[in-house]
């Protein structure tokens, strides 16, 4: 497949965007594959995403901001441009729960997921096995409440020297700090075991047991200082009854996590989310 | 089709009460045709739906209670003894919104709705048109913030004279006052436009917007004394995505909230929900 | 509400399709609400719906679609060009069965969905009540295999001197001849009591109860010559178990067919669908 | 947890059946934790999963069968009897295909699978690492038109030699011969990508792309002689649009064949289906 570039953008809507943004694109030779936009009225925000073929566009890969750049200005646009020849870097955040890291594994092998799975942090070893058996590096990072703060900081040194850009918590037991949380705003994804904003924090299928629900759910989001309180990306639901017990809702919510999750890194490793607002824009 | 009896039973778990419910019914030659049971093992409480041919049992259908009632004390049972002749009593409270209205109306007169509509109560006349194009009785119970305590004597007066079995609030905008919710306990079916407990209370297709939710829902539940916080009997949802305004939800959570509060109707006039610890057991 | 233009296109993919015809909107100062864009490319085709606001848009009205003909034939695009000012004329047709027609004269009455319904047509008196009740005008046009092609005759007759726009088939338990499916190509709803295409024909469920399926489903389609091969615009689907009987199928895929038929008439009514190869593009 | 006896049960329907084995249980002192019924009534056919606890059990776990003998002679009973400490042998057969394999591979290893995954045996040598990884055996067994019959042979001798109880065919590519199937009669669960009968055969995905449906599904059924018509035991669906390519189509399906094949297997494993005249009843 030839070579692709993307524009994520929102800006103040007005009258023009959409006929300027893919004038550039024709003028310059180059073919639209997917254009997809959004305008939120009640705030009057345009959003787009827009993904045209570089075969043939006259532009070089190299200089396309600095020509799109005078259109940007001209709209008060945010904006970013990605090329399909960029891979990712990705670290899984893990701690004893295994299914969702098996989902990311495997799907990281099978190539559905676009990236590269740079490597698993756990606090614990138990899932060491599993992590090296998929060859991925394991890096063991015990916390305590006493050596919190340091080990973060060894994290994020980490991370950083990696060059990390997406961060997966598949059901990871710990609360990052708000420095932490900030150093990565919006590339942290994490998966909650309810359907947000029902049972934040912690134990939710023994709360939505004790409440008598007929319909569980998770909800995969950003993670911000905020506990379960993150741009929503995506949420599924399955069906509960009187039968079920907690054991038969964490079982059954466990089908729900990995594929939500799973979805949600998806559309993040393909540039198909779009944050504002605390909310999230999803160009599928 | 001939005449059934259904018993509805719940008391503490113990061996041999299938046993012994099941060997009542069948020394006295009657013949099972729905029998569903659970344990809630959690709790060890035993609960029961078990329904019967009347055609060929030896008791008489008016004795049949007192002869159940020794195999009931045994095993300290609370129990419901119903006949498929009983024809349930409904009143439906309404405010200005038609939806649920419309739906519950075609589905008493297409008889797939087992029970009388005896009379719509509203507070506001604008679907005392509707209602009486279908042939029922409309009663008009203006409510202010003075009258209300009067206005709600008046309806319980009326409930009462027309020996009403079940009350269902098809998005009724009022708040029953604890008086009347103890009159009618487990008795009245509301149905509250999201998937609780997430969005308690007024306005929730707005918060749910302002959440950036990926799904809303719907919950009928019975109608206790605190806000949305009654036994759940049934759940829907429905996805959405951000090209979905708050009037999109509205519009569509419409289409849940009138097939969820039918459902529950259905369940609960068949006799099929049991409540026990703020929680349903439906025997579907 | 302003008043919109709507511009629904397909034409072979080509670059510079989208540029041309946004910077024409722009050129002329019309703001553009919604985009949006498919390409199908196994066999190059182009896509697209665009709607925008008309207040502020230098060419009057009358004369857009003249102006807009160069980039149509530069483009080798088939078009269709929509006002929201316009009101379109629907048919329903319907034999004995009630919830679908319910369903449909409801929304008409709530305003839900956008046309005017200007007559219901059965080949059954039975249905004339309901349908007076909502103040629509009834046409009965009974139908034997000696009179079908005059009754057909009389009927087209109708539909033309009423300049109707769309035909809905609610549950009509009639096969239209080839003819008159002919004279309205893409303008006559159906909806199907299976998930297409399985159990195409008569008794969908009595077939879904004997293959024993898990799931049972409703399609809404565009009538062709072919029974139930028509383009597909909609489907949903509901769990069964081995409990449900054929009875307990049919009422629970009530629920279904109503629903979805409703959302197929609604997108059509809002110019929403688009058909090509036997398929439909969604602009939902 | 303690042992438990489950006694799986069908017979003509009459009256007394359910007393009578629950009377069974409780004169033994067992203590029922499950029981679910059911009757067809078309064809006057009674269904039980029966389950109860053996601590105090007064019958030895050897003699049961011989002491519930008379009463299954008495209802002319076709029955099963199963102890929660038994152990089923799985035998996997798999191709190229990953994702359901794997989707198994972690289950038994997660224990989510109660039963022994003995082997896994394939035509390719492709998903060999994959299986020993896991730490389970795995067996080439390849096959050509000519060798077909001899393959087979031997895989019979190796299913029988190692005492297989059930075999899952994880998207295994070849159709089993009559012989094989007749072997093995109710323990062979296939999964079927698409929503059977819908799309029966090869390519089942660019069918659907071709027809436009709006909703994919899988199907997961127990083989016999003809091809995909054996008895369902689980569906699943997902929304498609007519963004969806045919690869986007295999990839959403590959999350319901793998969930749907999962939840298969593990109501087979725990004795929770009935097979009867092509259909199945689960007692979930």
């Amino acid at each position: 497949m030839a070579e692709t570039a993307t524009l994520l953008i929102s800006c103040p809507d007005r009258k023009g965007i959409l006929a300027e943004v893919t004038g550039f694109i024709a003028r310059n030779g180059g073919n639209i594959l997917h254009a997809d936009q959004h305008i939120d009225f009640q705030k009057s925000i345009f959003f787009m995403r827009i993904e045209w073929d570089l075969s043939g566009f006259k532009i070089p890969k190299g200089e396309i901001e600095k020509a799109f750049r005078p259109i940007a200005q001209q709209f008060k646009m945010n904006y970013q441009l990605h090329f399909s020849s960029e891979v990712k870097r990705v670290a899984i955040f893990v701690s004893k729960y295994d299914h969702c890291l098996y989902e990311l594994l495997y799907r990281f092998k099978a190539g559905e997921l676009k990236g590269e799975l740079v490597t698993v942090i756990s606090n614990h070893r138990d899932l060491q096995p599993v992590v090296e058996m998929f060859g991925v590096p394991f890096v063991y990072s015990p916390k305590s409440r006493e050596n919190k703060r340091e080990a973060e900081e060894r994290e994020i040194e980490i991370l950083e020297r990696e060059g990390i850009d997406l961060i997966v918590l598949a059901r990871y037991m710990q609360i990052l700090s708000d420095r932490f949380v900030n150093r990565f705003r919006n590339r942290i994804i994490n998966i909650h075991h309810s359907f947000l904003p029902a049972f934040v924090g912690a134990k939710p299928y023994h709360r939505a047991y004790e409440r008598g629900v007929k319909i569980i759910g998770a909800t995969s989001h950003y993670v911000t200082e905020e506990l379960d309180q993150g741009p929503i990306i995506e949420q599924d639901v399955v069906r509960v009854t009187h039968r079920d017990s907690v054991e038969d809702m964490i079982r059954k919510g466990r089908d729900l996590e990995k594929l939500v999750l799973a979805r949600a890194v998806k559309w993040h490793l393909e540039n198909k989310v779009l944050v504002y607002d605390n909310k999230t824009v999803i160009f599928e």
